[in-house]
């Protein structure tokens, strides 16, 4: 099984798609392709909460500002998975949520021995020529989805996640960029975290793990005191509450509304959290 | 074949799909991701409309504003078909589409018989704990799609949709909370009826029997004559007509344009149709 | 395998994946379903540049805002690819692409030798019988896909692309209404293009060849001085540049930012590109 997540919007992943499949009969499953623009954050937090519900894949992931610089193309293999896209870090955090951390392995690609994505018939296609009269390999410089990653991910399925090795284009990595995402600060009775992501409920998801909320009715948000809820029907429909989410971080959420709205909330934002009681 | 809709943007339905890929190799298909956000009205009238072009499947419906509450999670076998859901009517409608409504069978999930839904590899995930000290079972309070309804779709499939008996924590439902979408009113020449839905063209979709328009030219639409065509293109773009939708209901359309802002209408509106020929 | 697009956005893709799912067990790939609303030119542009990317498919092409006149429902086999949709000109420039012109084959469907879709179990419903009192065939005024191209794909991927001749509703076209994507006039020193499409990115996507930046540093456009990139990342961030995109043809971009809203662009946009080094 490959899976297929990016910021590109429509109709981009179709191409990788077909690349996928004139490559392998491999089951294809969209995760998204409307992860917040270039946003590495967002994405690695979303891959992180999302894949490991999947049975062992390949993981294609392009959420890649750097497109067409010096920025390797990665591959980790996680336990039983294989993640797939940039080296800027995105595919870190879910890698180390799939395995631990000192058995995961990381491997270069080395573009130039890729062999090329080719349309078929196009004989008058300006993007036939893409590339072929210069040092820079097979791919454009604007859409490595295509290019780059969907042919090494459908090679991986091919050749099985165990033998990365098989793959000549591939190479262990010396290092690799990192992204960590922020733990909160909980010590007893307040949390300083950061709003990680918000949804598109709207609901504000923090790095404050759940357990926090154990035992509280209302908890001070930011100096605002807020009703604590295990279930968005705790409080009436439009109104403020904090819930542990399902990702089991504490949201700050409306119901049947919008959190980051009613909070005046966005990614990035700190969230002191406080039990007076 | 399992069919997905939801209300859940992205990338909700993506967890969802890990799961269900967990646990059968049943071909996934997408029915909606977007369904207008927590209106069980909306998806209800969806379902019943495009559901029926599915050959036997099993339907996999999360439009749960309930959620986390007591509402039961709900089986309803209706025909060759079989419906997960929440039991707060979304399920209704379609269901008495598919199959006549006496021979419509419903079950309750005991949610506390479920096996868990764990992630892999996932030692230090907050939601790894999730409601494992606590009495209310495997599921997170916010995300049942993951939880217990892609579960139990995924148990459905497997097991056969003949063989819901076989399942130990289903069982017959004794009540189930019903929605019916409204009937319009018909008499000769007057239709009094509702705008159920406005589809992403602008299209406003009422509950009028299409069989209203025939031999009409001309239409009131309260109170304003606006032409009735076969076609959209029975109006030059812009401009405004009656039509009998591809649901075989009245639309007051636009063509080439948003019927819903022509006519100043929202879901809900009432709507008077007059033959005054 | 079956490839889907439209511009339909959500739901109504889904009742097409009904039927198709009903008459075959072809794999269904999305290629996009919100194409710009009844665009024929931006869709022909992205079909143009997406579909070659497949392995031989039957491809389901649905942007069609004369659905329900007299335009003919159009087969055009086109290598080992068959594309089926409206007679519009949507299906010409990928047709081009994928073959050699003078051997691309064009069919018309009969729609009233189709056999019928009927949804499951709905003698209740009103658009069980749609069509069935008139001389009009089987489909309804405002859903083709669904009701004719939708049966028309299935049956062509089940009969064989290299089959079109033996489904008896297939005749050949006589005539076709075409559609030419305009090409830029090129020379020395000065393209005259137009802007074709936008996309999601903001990117705005010309017709000049991306050979025409060859050796250039900067270009004018518009007559503004512009640097041009290898890549996005040869300027800064929100910055403006001149890049050859993914297709192969001159893109007016801005890294990590709306290439449209800073040059002002939309599509069908003129635009002059000078080399005035």
């Amino acid at each position: 099984m490959i899976t297929i997540a990016s910021d590109f919007g429509s109709p981009y992943p179709a191409a990788m798609k077909g690349v996928l499949c004139q490559r392998t009969d491999a089951r294809l499953v969209d995760v998204a392709d409307d992860f917040p623009r270039q946003d590495v954050r967002a994405a690695a937090f979303w891959l992180r909460e999302v894949l490991p519900y999947f049975p062992p894949s390949t993981h294609l992931v392009v959420v890649d500002p750097g497109v067409g610089t010096d920025r390797n193309a990665l591959v980790v293999r996680a336990g039983d998975h294989a993640l797939v896209g940039p080296d800027n870090g995105v595919l870190q955090p879910v890698a180390r949520r799939l395995a631990p951390e000192t058995s995961l392995e990381s491997f270069v690609v080395d573009e130039s021995r890729l062999e090329p994505v080719e349309p078929t018939g196009v004989a008058s296609s300006p993007q036939a020529t893409l590339g072929r009269d210069d040092s820079s390999g097979p791919a454009s410089n604007t859409f490595h989805g295509r290019d780059v990653f969907a042919p090494v991910a459908a090679a991986i399925h091919e050749a099985g996640r165990k033998s990365l090795e098989s793959l000549a284009y591939l190479s262990p990595a010396d290092e690799t960029v990192d992204l960590e995402l922020p733990d909160a600060a909980v010590e007893d009775g307040r949390a300083g975290g950061e709003v990680l992501v918000v949804d598109d409920f709207g609901n504000a998801i923090t790095n404050v793990p759940g357990a926090f909320l154990e035992g509280c009715e209302r908890i001070a948000a930011n100096g605002e005191l807020v009703p604590v809820g295990d279930t968005f029907a705790a409080v009436e429909p439009g109104e403020r509450l904090v819930i542990v989410g399902s990702h089991g971080y504490v949201e700050l959420d409306v119901n049947q509304g919008r959190g980051d709205d009613a909070f005046g909330l966005t990614p990035g934002d700190q969230i002191v959290l406080e039990d007076r009681e």
